[in-house]
């Protein structure tokens, strides 16, 4: 294998910010490695779009990724992960590896009841992304699915210890408590920034599955079966690409990424597009 | 005056379903009319996209409205009436009422202390299209502007009596409550939902501006003007147009109307761009 192909960067991207959450898994998994983020902030939101705009936004934001030369593709994106999926891997020959597939399996690991509970947008609730990929992962079981979309403002936010979002926590997980699932999957990028109120709702029992550190785990063993981990000593690097660059941006991306966030790019939607046609 | 003329509908647009707030107070002040809304809520949220493509996409939705022959067009989103009424107005032989004219005038009128706070969503925010507009009409007033991100979300979900949208309110209002504001501008379609408890936090005293009752007024005000009021004395009927139907479509939309809405059509993207290019 050649030396150079392992030290080629990891690209992740994602509709907007919240994907920041997973380069953090990323980088505290994999310290060595260069990680090329790409943040499609001026087309966020993907949930609210059809299916065939998220397919095409998804393959056109991979091949921006795919020009910076990446060994592996993350889409840290569960909207873009539960249908872009197929397409992607279709069109790339490098690895891709999402959300919807890494957490559900770390969580088909952790459960020992057999019930699990999944939250997240309303679009991928209403999707049954989650739910689907577990009982196909094992039939037996019992998934109960819940919609939180106050969450997402909350997070951006960064009202972590509002009691304000302890009330709206008690009011969405109450169900999900009450059905006493053992673990319970953050099926949203945003909700790991809302973990310690999630936790304490739920209790101390409950495990709660961070779909950011499934991904990280899921990303370190592609990159060993592929041979293609770096063996750099050095500190890994994150250059950060975004397609608009919103006045909350540094606030929020710092609260999600745990520490300020440097080298950040704006590049053209076209450019984006265009990426796709080459 | 042509009879027909005065029985055309009135035209409303919005990015998505907050615009149905002010069509609620049309119909409460002009019961007679019909109207065409249409809510571009494939494109939603417009406050995160550039100016120019705010513009281009308001000059579509517009030019679809026009093409329903309509004798007026009423701008029921804040963002594009903060940047692309002058653009509607080049481009429409029709008037354009927008919501930051139409609300600013009248809290103008309302304010007696010259203290006047405005709220609305990040980006309204930022624009400082209140301020600018309301400083235009009078250099003298004490503008005190806040941003609220989580009221949007909260009155989608509906959390009307939820103690936790109490708790939320008295964090964003302490401020503009501290500084003695007399009157407090709604500066988003969807804030009218938490009007209660908006004046609970702000007390009694203060004057709230519902921006769907301000451009309400306006419109009945051109209508007399141009002399285009209807003369029927039948009920107005609303026929609604939408870029996507969500999920949630129906539910938020009952609750933004406060009757359950009917005649709901979807139209491709595709159809509101190309109406712009006829």
């Amino acid at each position: 294998m050649n030396f150079m192909e392992k030290e080629k960067p990891i690209g992740v991207f994602d509709s907007g910010i919240g994907g920041l959450t997973v380069v953090k898994e990323i980088m505290a998994k994999l310290p060595n490695e260069r990680i090329i983020y790409f943040g499609d902030t001026a087309r966020v939101p993907y949930g609210s779009k059809s299916n065939e705009t998220v397919i095409e936004y998804s393959l056109q934001d991979a091949a921006f990724l795919v020009q910076k030369n990446v060994k592996i593709i993350v889409v840290a994106c569960n909207t873009a992960s539960s249908v872009a999926i197929p397409a992607l891997r279709e069109r790339f020959n490098v690895p891709v590896v999402g959300m919807i597939e890494a957490g559900s399996a770390y969580a088909a690991k952790e459960t020992i009841d057999k019930k699990i509970g999944v939250i997240g947008t309303r679009s991928t609730i209403t999707n049954r992304s989650y739910s689907k990929e577990l009982r196909r992962i094992n039939p037996g079981f019992d998934v109960f699915e819940k919609a939180c979309p106050l969450f997402v403002p909350l997070a951006e936010e960064g009202w972590i210890d509002h009691n304000a979002t302890l009330e709206i926590a008690e009011e969405y997980l109450r169900e999900l408590k009450e059905l006493s699932v053992d673990t319970l999957l953050l099926g949203c990028t945003h909700y790991p920034i809302l973990k310690p109120v999630i936790q304490k709702v739920m209790g101390e029992k409950v495990k709660l599955i961070d779909s950011g550190v499934a991904a990280a785990q899921r990303v370190s063993s592609e990159l060993d079966r592929i041979g293609l981990r770096s063996n750099s000593n050095g500190l890994g690097v994150v250059s950060y690409y975004v397609s608009d660059i919103p006045s909350t941006f540094e606030k929020v991306a710092s609260l999600f990424l745990g520490k300020p966030v440097s080298h950040v790019t704006k590049v053209d939607t076209e450019t984006i597009i265009k990426s796709n046609a080459q």
